[in-house]
């Protein structure tokens, strides 16, 4: 049996995955080719593309009126390229809480007036700002949240409706470390956008959903590679795509059909979330700091009260075959990410250690 | 054995790379991760990391003062980032010889006056423009050129020599199409870009070496993950990089100092080149139009004069396992790609199967 390996990203793929990208690596289906050496513009790859694409849009129910992009250069480089393809310049709304939605805000004043509607720095970024508390613009060319923080581990369990906030805008959702874990409310979105390498697949890839009204608003100077109607009307396939990695997320898409879909993982996802937080809760070792309504179900930071046991912990958990358990460097610490590929298993046998540890060191 | 596989990219892989990539996809160097699965802030990857770099740097025998960088988005991105990069909003001088260096071209008047110092358009790239013909402007902020034309099959066997025309300003190659096939003279150029998925590794993976002084040229309307700074001082991780690409092209890096290094390939590049390209023009059926003078060793089009057995020649190629012969479609014809990774044998191959072809057809 492998580790259990919570890295934050990339991270834990399915053994299933794995094992079937192994046995094709020479020799895709017959074709004498492994998937790295086909073009993209050929039969076999459009294979791949199209169900990729067909999967990925039945498993998070994506609307027609959405377009599916395989990009590259993860969430960092979408920062710039929402704002080149949406802001026109003007006003774009930050809801910052976190190390994630801060640098958006950041990188989006390079391309138009980064506007922070709301910031929950104050508080260590342990809560999230209500909506209605927001200090949204009058006419904002799009609301940006990161809909889960994988440094600071809060998520919105329910997107916010910009609705009924009275604000016609297109809400944009960086949802990068928890794509497919939960259903998305297309209704309340017009762009999300995720790096693959948590919950999809190798890095180097992106997933961006665009509302279709969205695709002609970039600026003259947005690269063409990062153009969002160039990359649709191609396909993807205006520059070539990363291939292989797309292979893998189609790959990804049809063990999650298998597990039952989306819906099944949330289940899933709910219960290892709730084993390890109560263990935390119910721990005088362990302390998570996120406020219990966003809590996100993916990244779980803690801290041990005495930081001094920080290198002991880690290296009984590497001794257990646990792995990658350290914190963000901006933040220290602990973290457990506990994405789609994670069994609830993994959680028991690290929730099965924090007990171990804390009553050895009681 | 597997077929002979000539696409122009993404293109044919070693076997040997596949294989080990096949065998350590769950399990890399007993680490308990896959290469996909690891943090790019691991030992495991810095490791993997490390050597990729320094292999390549020994191969293309890169100075000190060249930053090797893997970014994301392929030759297309780099015609926007170059010039966001270099051309400080002043004016950049193109040599337009083909498909590739008429796209960079194109791209670049988005940020700066993009001038075309040459072009080859009138006799259908088929020769390249002396370099004492270029029309340079008086102080351009770069030159760039394309120093293999993947679509056109024009290479230029020797880089042009700036210093020697006069010229301060540094020459940017687009060596996508054939790095790693042959030494670079470093002393001639400025930037040298590449995508990998020729002779490197798998698409969505850019190769970037830039000398130190061009670093800070950026235009403030440079994407953070984008800017060559930026990428330069994170090693090339300010953004998740494509951590499986960097470790299969580390592998090819590998593969290619087995086989003797660069000046090996070149030997054999040259003697693979040359038993196509003499076959052809030995010919009564097929004809290349490139001037003997700057014939691509890489990318061979040809063309049946006869073009009504296009048909009947792929069917048969494939037949006898010769894949992805067909020609680019905004050329037409067929193109054998003959990348470091395809054999002699593999040459030999299809030239046999050109005669015979031929024979049936005479």
């Amino acid at each position: 049996m492998r580790p259990y390996n919570f890295s934050a990203g990339p991270a834990v793929m399915p053994d299933d995955v794995l094992h079937q990208a192994a046995a094709e690596m020479l020799d895709w289906h017959g074709s004498g080719m492994g998937v790295m050496e086909m073009s993209h513009r050929g039969k076999e790859f459009g294979q791949i593309y199209a169900e990729a694409e067909a999967d990925l849009r039945e498993l998070l129910a994506v609307p027609a009126n959405f377009k599916l992009l395989f990009m590259q250069g993860g969430g960092l480089a979408e920062n710039a390229i929402v704002p080149l393809n949406l802001s026109r310049g003007q006003t774009a709304d930050f809801v910052v809480t976190g190390s994630w939605s801060q640098k958006s805000a950041q990188e989006a004043a390079k391309y138009c007036t980064s506007h922070v509607a709301a910031n929950t720095k104050a508080n260590g970024y342990t809560t999230l700002a209500n909506p209605a508390s927001w200090q949204l613009s009058t006419q904002p060319a799009y609301v940006h949240i990161c809909s889960n923080e994988t440094i600071n581990g809060v998520e919105y369990h329910e997107l916010p409706d910009l609705k009924a906030l009275g604000c016609d805008a297109p809400l944009v959702i960086d949802f990068s470390s928890h794509v497919a874990s939960r259903p998305v409310d297309w209704t309340r979105v017009g762009l999300a956008f995720g790096g693959a390498q948590k919950n999809l697949g190798p890095a180097g890839l992106t997933l961006v959903a665009v509302r279709e009204d969205l695709l002609d608003r970039a600026l003259p100077i947005c690269p063409s590679a990062l153009n969002y109607r160039t990359v649709a009307d191609n396909q993807s396939m205006y520059n070539t795509p990363a291939t292989y990695s797309i292979y893998i997320a189609g790959l990804v898409f049809k063990w999650l059909k298998a597990q039952g879909g989306i819906a099944a993982m949330e289940a899933r996802n709910m219960a290892k979330a709730k084993l390890l937080y109560e263990t935390l809760d119910g721990s005088s070792l362990y302390i998570n700091r996120v406020a219990q309504d966003c809590r996100s179900r993916m990244n779980v930071p803690f801290y041990l009260r005495d930081e001094s046991l920080n290198e002991a912990f880690l290296a009984g958990a590497r001794e257990r075959h646990l792995l990658q358990l350290k914190g963000h460097k901006s933040v220290g610490g602990m973290r457990a990410s506990i994405y789609n590929a994670m069994p609830l298993e993994g959680v028991q046998a690290l929730v099965n250690y924090l007990r171990e540890f804390e009553s050895q060191h009681a």
